[in-house]
């Protein structure tokens, strides 16, 4: 299924039916299809809910899934003026779409992953980014480049010795750099950040979750500017 | 195996054991019992990694597997001063994890769990949680009375009209309750709640992964208090 990705379940299926996004198939139930009058050119396949379990990779499939066609990805490298947050080997991929759901709940201007990062059309991230992902702008893209690309933009990390988000004054405009989910910041990366900053650790964890942390800290960062 | 969890992977499993846990046996491969020189009095099985891929619930399992006793549960209805998350019907054990990593992160006093939330000792859980489940106090308890017995507690919890966290002046105590999934905060639950709060939304997505609104729910918190 080349150019094509899986969206299951009524709620995500519903927000790609109001998207920009071509769909090529819609595959739901007999109750579905007589519940949800869809006045778009698209075709729909009854199928029993046996059949749709086959189809599906969640293990509780809901009564409709949808084969959608993959945009052609935009190579711009120049990024406009915004707040970015950009995810340096994202593997995960409910981490993956925990953070699109983060950007589009805080109005971000994009996502850039990193070319290593994991696919955002695995079903996975689609799953978890629960419509975001036909909403948020996202990019693939040589991190190292991307930065370099855009000098005028500061890059901000976080470091176990950063400035305290409590107190930091957040530049307007940015890109805000998640690292790997076990290894932090790539080495080769590490240079293009001006911003050096950190999440007040009171407890013992020795880490947050990578979705969590981008959570809290774009939070702080649309909080004050 | 009744009254025992498992622990996977080489980190959890050194944080399992520079715990209070008892642990009942441990599973690990020659590699890992020569260079990880245990001064414990527990039974160690060497075990080839074919063998431990069979025990593991994990797609990846890693050279060790502990099985730990679980302790017996406290049934403390009273609650010491401080900071507690309540979780409604929490079911995802990926979130329930994460949650805990969060007060463990932000020194928070304990994690109270709805009697119909997921089993913390849920692999799945312990996993999420990277270690931080064998520091945190954790209850489960019914958590309508949980709030009666403690009423010189104030509840916080998030609803959509809620004051903005971000000009909230945050109580010193209190438990701050996070709903479920996809039904929020239950009907019954929210008479009890005196701070009504919610995370400033800037774009379009409909609600933020249970863990991320912890998260930022209680950075601020943490941050003023």
């Amino acid at each position: 299924m080349y150019g094509k990705f899986l969206v299951e379940g009524h709620k995500t299926v519903l927000e790609l039916l109001s998207s920009g996004f071509k769909i090529d198939s819609i595959y739901a139930t007999a109750k579905w299809i007589s519940e949800n009058k869809i006045n778009f050119n698209v075709l729909i396949a009854e199928v029993t809910e046996a059949e749709l379990q086959k189809i599906a990779t969640h293990e509780n499939p809901q009564e409709v899934i949808a084969v959608a066609n993959i945009p052609a990805s935009s190579a711009d490298a120049q990024l406009k003026k915004g707040k970015y947050i950009a995810l340096d080997q994202i593997n995960d991929p409910g981490n993956a779409g925990t953070i699109i759901r983060i950007a589009d709940w805080f109005g971000l201007d994009g996502v850039i992953f990193s070319e290593n990062s994991v696919d955002v059309f695995n079903p996975k991230v689609v799953s978890a980014a629960k419509g975001s992902l036909f909403r948020v702008p996202f990019y693939y893209m040589d991190l190292e480049k991307c930065f370099a690309a855009n000098g005028h933009f500061p890059v901000l990390g976080t470091f176990m010795e950063g400035e305290s988000i409590y107190s930091k004054q957040f530049p307007t405009d940015g890109i805000l750099l998640i690292g790997n989910e076990a290894n932090g910041i790539s080495e080769s990366l590490s240079a293009a950040i001006q911003h050096r900053i950190s999440i007040p650790k009171f407890g013992q964890a020795e880490s947050l979750n990578a979705g969590v942390a981008a959570g809290i800290l774009i939070s702080e960062w649309k909080k004050q500017a």
